[in-house]
């Protein structure tokens, strides 16, 4: 028995508690790990919720959350403030995080990290495979399967609410229904800044570029332009040469120097970024030894951010059936 | 400083040991492990090799292979009988085990996964990611990523030396000299008759089965077809009807049953598996919680299943930059 504290209840917080509630008894089953979630942080009590969730679980306490004797704390709350702290107060403790939150590590991934590893005798860990491509795993090919490979590039469709707007814009809407669908779908969200002005992929290809790379997020510069003002024109224009346009995230590394940057860019039909459609995210990691490999899968919306928490919440089971 | 046995000095065995030689310096900046090769188990020692190997190292002994003091035994020598007391004796010692050997697993996973767990506590441990998917990390999605994710089924393009031979035919060669090509290039073994025949995909499916569903792949029947005896008809006939002619394997549970099946398919040129193109390897992973994750890289060759063997070598670090 594991037990959780998670905090948030939005989209991501609620998929993973539905997550629990519907498939606790089928993952347990599979992997011998049952979850009880002890306490859930909110900021309003009060509010309807999508999920069934018992009142008694909730609290709008930071204090009353973080005194929960969870095992892990799962955070999916988003921003940098509550966030950080509820991360510090709780690797510090000696348990484990789990985080959907790019933003955070991209302002303090190295802290936390140091920060786990020396209480990692208490055991404090660090996990956040919901931060990155959403269901599909690509912070987990990073840090352990292409770890040492020499990792020469990555690039990818890291933001599944502009990619989702291209999709629409491409079967014919503009701009501003485009958007709203995006946000009725559950990708965007009420204010959808940091999505369209490519600060969300900034964040996430940063991320990445420390865990490939080693260089600190937090002062990587990363060449940030988000959609163009006029989408509509912008994929017209694509089309007629023949092209696909999509928000690209590149980071790159030569002789010791790393180079990032967000852009959108015309693609080849071809290419594996241009066949992201919808919020689906797709990465491309080049190494030396393993070549190029990609990753392709949904990268927005509860249940695949879900999943990715799931992912790291299991992560110590390394289920093989016996 | 991790000590390793390798035994097996082929293809892919010679590609390890020239990853270990030439990146040793930036995987040990990079994850902090070194490795040291204490001994290597060949058939013939006085074969000419065409990896710098101290001829010190060399053993065509088993009894003195496994006396070798080693933190890992790497078993990179194929078949299931060698292999199997190999991986016995290993995992009995309480050391850990990376094999590339997806005959031996589909033969023996789970008995060698009951001996892994008998003998944890001693630091028994059992890890295969590249025995399926070349460089692609499919074992470790299934693993761990996707895990307690409700799989649903699994379809892939799973052996590069079928692959490979239909790539070439589809650039006009005949199957003889598609074959040739392949075993020029290090995919295919001089007995290509396990990859040609589909036996070598259908052993990889019931690995990717177990994994995902729990069944038993010593028991599990998978219906296996290999390429089709005159392929170069196949995939003239293919294009005729604008399909892509691909070895396709495919595992899917449904009310508990698990069906699995490996035969030559047309796919739609759509399909993430027609877009499989020399030896790469495609996979595609549909969950309810996560939806279709698709993994595309290199699958075959001594690079990238060295790059696998890596991947599991360097596993128990978890390499975050701190």
């Amino acid at each position: 028995m594991t037990t959780l504290a998670i905090a948030g209840c939005g989209t991501v917080g609620g998929a993973l508690l539905d997550l629990l509630a519907r498939h606790g008894d089928a993952i347990e089953r599979r992997t011998g790990h049952r979850f009880e979630v002890l306490r859930i942080l909110v900021h309003d009590v009060a509010r309807p919720r999508s999920v069934h969730v018992p009142r008694a679980l909730l609290t709008e306490s930071v204090t009353e959350f973080l005194a929960a004797p969870a095992d892990v704390v799962v955070e999916a709350i988003g921003g940098t403030s509550t966030a950080a702290a509820l991360a510090r107060a709780t690797l510090a403790s000696g348990r484990r995080l789990v985080t959907a939150n790019k933003a955070l590590l991209r302002a303090e991934g190295p802290a936390l990290a140091a920060l786990a590893a020396a209480h990692a005798a208490d055991g404090a860990a660090l996990d956040f495979e919901a931060a990155v491509g959403g269901g599909v795993p690509v912070v987990r090919a990073l840090r352990e399967s292409l770890a040492g490979h020499g990792v020469r590039r990555i690039r990818g469709v890291l933001n599944g609410t502009t990619n989702y707007i291209l999709s629409r814009v491409e079967d014919g809407a503009d701009a501003a229904a485009a958007l709203r669908a995006a946000q009725r779908a559950g990708f965007a969200e009420a204010d959808p800044t940091r999505d369209v002005a490519g600060i969300d992929a900034a964040d996430k290809i940063a991320v990445l570029a420390w865990l490939a790379f080693g260089v600190d997020p937090t002062r990587l510069p990363v060449r940030t332009l988000g959609l163009p003002p006029d989408p509509v024109a912008a994929v017209r224009r694509a089309r007629t040469q023949g092209a696909v346009l999509r928000l690209v995230a590149e980071a790159e590394e030569h002789e010791g120097v790393v180079r990032a940057s967000v852009a959108p860019v015309l693609l080849d039909a071809a290419d594996p970024l241009a066949r992201a459609r919808d919020e689906e995210n797709v990465v491309v990691i080049e190494s030396e030894s393993a070549g190029a490999i990609t990753l392709h899968g949904r990268g927005a919306g509860g249940s695949a951010t879900a999943s990715a928490l799931l992912a790291d919440l299991l992560r110590a089971s390394a289920p093989v059936p016996a």
